[in-house]
């Protein structure tokens, strides 16, 4: 992490700039690793130079460590570089120009078609397949293993974005990678080195005591925490010149409606067609 | 991760350790954070120490620093001390007794219910709630939070091991942790000092050729991939005085039958009788 070091603040800068100065939470032991993850930021407009060579394998590596339930290892990535295949994934995700942009477009599959391969070859009959519970197992450990490579990526300086939007038409995805039946992307990743203009701040979180619970649920006084929260957005949002709106109406916003979806209202029936009966 | 770097292998002897001799990747660039991804091991046996104060919340603040989905935040975490529910809670996962040792035990929650307090509050209607699309997307986020609650643990010499069989009855988690509707423990999370009998080799995983795939899936030499991966899973079992059986046994074992699933197959009206409707 030689390359970034020098730019990373300390631990208490590092908190004050993820819980905002009001809601720092006691500061505990501290490491290079953990002032990696928190100076994390999604980022949106990429350079176009690509990362060294062995960079996509030294990320899957990252990706391969992560834990895996019960060693099943059912997830695959599939690493797009044509730029008709890009621009295709790009309208999907509703018009994300990044997908075209950076050097590195990985696709996260749930993969549960090479259990399935493994069984016709072997003759046997895989019971557990079909359920809800498999896909879930799969989508997990999809994202264990991308966490890992977004946490590889930025040890090397490079920047990242989940692209959740993916999940607008996991059918058409499917279709573009020529998934096999019971793979299906999950989200997509973009990878490569931030725009300067593009790096941001590190975007405040809800203070510890909203998310964070002791021995059982507790709600507390989460009004107060969600104002709290609300005006640390609001002045968050004004500097980076995004739309203004607080957090809470961004959040209702975002899932208030069926047509705030995206058309995600139908990954039931469209993991069902590729291959997930998700009994 | 001052406290890791003396005994880490160095780049080849890492890769050859997570792939085998035979399978080892191209090198790419590399850092101490990759090192420590690479060095990952589930521990099952641990130490009463407890980690130093302020642990769990340096853990929760990197948790909260992994992206989620339109800065939602549909997740929860309950760290649980008292030892009553973790014996309960390690009799739900099929006797797991380090849920019961560890010093340090963390129910990841996807957690909708949040979102609903919020709507009320408001007076608003979220069309999008009861949808399989935003459970998905809370257990993906829950996942990426505790992946990086895993490095940050791994990077101050903590080990974890996920626990899946949680959700072999997701009622009774949410009855002994008292959660509100629309929220689910997703996975357990154990953390504290490996036992040094524990710690164990890492784990190999199946070659990069049958995960990462360029441009479209392909399926290649599927067969003598697993074959060979068979042949190093079975070293590393007789090496670590486990089961004996090949990887292709195991996983076809592990989803063979529905009793395999241990309850996962009732995942889903579980899941909606604790508030997901899963549309």
């Amino acid at each position: 992490m030689d390359s970034i070091t020098p730019t990373m603040p300390g631990q208490a800068e590092a908190l004050a700039l993820r819980y905002g100065p009001d809601a720092v939470p006691p500061a505990g032991p501290w490491s290079d690793a953990i002032a990696l993850l928190l100076g994390h930021r999604s980022v949106r407009a990429y350079r176009p130079d690509a990362p060294p060579a062995g960079t996509l394998e030294t990320l899957v590596a990252a990706a391969q460590s992560a834990a895996t339930s019960s060693n099943l290892q059912t997830w695959s990535v599939v690493a797009v570089s044509d730029p008709a295949v890009r621009a295709q994934l790009a309208t999907i995700a509703g018009g994300q120009k990044h997908i075209e942009q950076c050097p590195l477009f990985l696709v996260w599959l749930a993969d549960l078609s090479r259990l399935g391969r493994i069984a016709d070859a072997e003759g046997r009959t895989l019971e557990g397949l079909p359920y809800l519970e498999t896909f879930l197992v799969a989508s997990i450990d999809a994202a264990l293993a991308a966490q890992n490579a977004v946490v590889a990526a930025e040890s090397l300086g490079l920047s990242t974005v989940y692209i959740g939007a993916l999940r607008n038409d996991v059918e058409a995805v499917a279709r573009l990678l020529r998934l096999p039946p019971g793979a299906a992307g999950v989200f997509g990743l973009c990878v490569g080195y931030a725009e300067p203009a593009a790096t941001g701040e590190v975007k405040p979180r809800l203070p510890q005591s909203a998310v964070l619970h002791r021995e059982t649920y507790g709600i507390g006084d989460e009004r107060a925490q969600r104002a709290a929260y609300d005006g640390l957005m609001g002045a968050f949002s004004r500097r980076n010149e995004m739309q203004a709106d607080t957090w809470t109406e961004r959040v209702l916003a975002r899932i208030a409606s069926i047509r705030s979806l995206r058309g995600r209202d139908r990954l039931k029936p469209a993991l069902r067609a590729l291959g997930f009966p998700l009994r």
